[in-house]
């Protein structure tokens, strides 16, 4: 293929001067699990790096249904009006399951998709969140030197995925729909406390009563929180992504938000701890991937665990032969 | 000291004659961080394996005040009036913390603690909930050993300890308090779905009838959720731990559901599936602790976080170097 033709520097040269094409191929070799493909995609990330870092990273997570791709469509084009150049990237822990993924799948953002500013990607598929994870945060990395200037990643909130996304990501922002009462439920609490902003969508027409009642609900809260370290007083708005309502305050929140953290030093710690983060669960995922892609331990591995079943051995004498091979 | 100069044999056949002193001092041997005394330690533990297994395992949870210790005085007694042999163990993640336990900081079960049958310990400390849970589930085997019958995990529920507890137990109890409406809000998702039985405790005097309120509630709630694997349906109970009520109620309904599951074949199925994940978050445990107590790595890993606060390297240029040692 091509992408195996061109030169590491090819690449980087052209990703260097914002071409979508070597972009899109590196950020295949990134997600490939061929030990080429990831060798080349380790030189190329290396020489990017340099050039990475300069952008805004917001998280945008949400049930399905809840607007997300209107969302993005909507808030992507408000900010490539303005010469921004936007990517969207995606961490979906179901698409290693479906092989498809959130936005793969589906002939959505149909406006964004043409933009040439903007630049959208599924979520790579993989056996593990963190593996899923790992090959996002490598993917914002070679968007960033690519040119782009705010990064969205979305994710979907199934098991830990928002956690994930909000370790590699400035902002965080939690989409919700209004419904009748009980805006609470079914949020988990740890999501309410890790939002930077909640933004209730579908805000208009009849939604709109609904919509102000849970904006006060959310705002109380979101007031029972100690005060953040970033000392960011999480904002509750409404929009109406596919009337473009609420877009404008939006934009200028994140954009308060940022001038607020870089002033007071807190953008550059919470991007230094998701660099420790990353380093430990890169670390912890390698030593995994070593130790099980090793042929000699899967094999003894289906043994130990057949033993397992059958009371042959117990967890711990299996683990310490197999760590022993 | 005296633990170090028995030997294993004295270790295991004073064990398995039901010395709750040499139970004690091998549990320390298990908690020990001091490489000799782990070597020991999976001695004594291979010895007591072939005479583990034979209990029935409880899982206790429930935030703080809910009255989690008076509750497993008032349910240990009753079974101990019965013959029966009780264990009482803790996963406390945040032991690790300030160094306290959920029971060792404190003085209670204060009759639980002088009966002969029944034998309380402390949670574990140690740096990581996971790193605890094996040192408790090892525990588990010694105190099965030494003969007890019933083996009591409580944990409060912090962080993801609820998950690790349910992992190793065969029944799974969540003690709440009646108050005033809204029992569901600030419980996660996932509790009430581990759960076996919800035991609304502290259903005495004026509490009754909230306790009642509660009780129809929870029904409803557990009944949202699809029929179990093990076809158990799960129960809620009121319970007046204090003033010993509603005790055997519980007791009943724990040995029917392990009548239940034997018969069906799912109590086994369940502690297989159990031991697999203990066989693979053993080796991933061990896999992050040879590679951390590296001294190579310890003192690169010092110079790489460095590097990475200064912007000199990256998460995975760092890991890369690291795993490279």
């Amino acid at each position: 293929s091509r992408a195996k033709q061109n030169s590491v520097d090819d690449f980087v040269s052209n990703i260097l001067a914002g071409n979508i094409a070597f972009l899109s191929r590196a950020i295949t070799l990134v997600e490939s699990t061929n030990e080429k493909h990831q060798q080349k995609a380790n030189e190329i990330l290396d020489h990017c790096l340099p050039h990475a870092n300069n952008s805004v990273r917001i998280g945008i997570t949400g049930v399905p249904g809840v607007g997300k791709s209107t969302f993005i469509e909507s808030f992507g084009k408000h900010l490539t009006a303005q010469g921004k150049k936007v990517a969207v990237l995606a961490v979906d822990p179901s698409s290693s399951v479906n092989k498809g993924s959130i936005l793969g799948d589906k002939t959505r953002m149909e406006e964004l998709v043409t933009d040439k500013n903007a630049f959208i990607r599924p979520s790579p598929s993989g056996s593990s969140l963190g593996g899923v994870a790992q090959k996002t945060r490598e993917s914002i990395i070679l968007c960033e030197a690519a040119g782009f200037d705010t990064i969205i990643i979305e994710t979907v909130g199934v098991g830990q995925s928002e956690t994930v996304v909000h370790s590699m990501v400035d902002f965080f922002l939690l989409l919700k729909l209004a419904g009748a009462g009980d805006e609470l439920q079914g949020i988990k609490r740890g999501i309410i406390e890790m939002a930077d902003a909640i933004v209730i969508n579908k805000a208009d027409g009849d939604n709109q009563k609904n919509a102000n009642i849970a904006k006060v609900e959310f705002n109380r809260a979101l007031h029972l929180y100690p005060i953040k370290e970033s000392t960011w007083q999480p904002k509750v708005l409404t929009a109406s992504a596919l009337q473009n309502l609420g877009i404008q305050k939006i934009d200028t929140m994140i954009t308060d938000y940022i001038s607020l953290t870089k002033e007071n030093k807190y953008f550059d710690i919470k991007r230094n701890e998701q660099n420790k983060y990353w380093l430990l669960s890169t670390i912890n995922q390698q030593l995994k991937n070593r130790f099980y892609q090793n042929p000699k331990v899967k094999n003894a591995l289906a043994k130990e665990i057949k033993d397992l079943e059958n009371g042959k051995t117990t967890p711990f004498n299996a683990a310490k032969r197999l760590l022993e091979l």
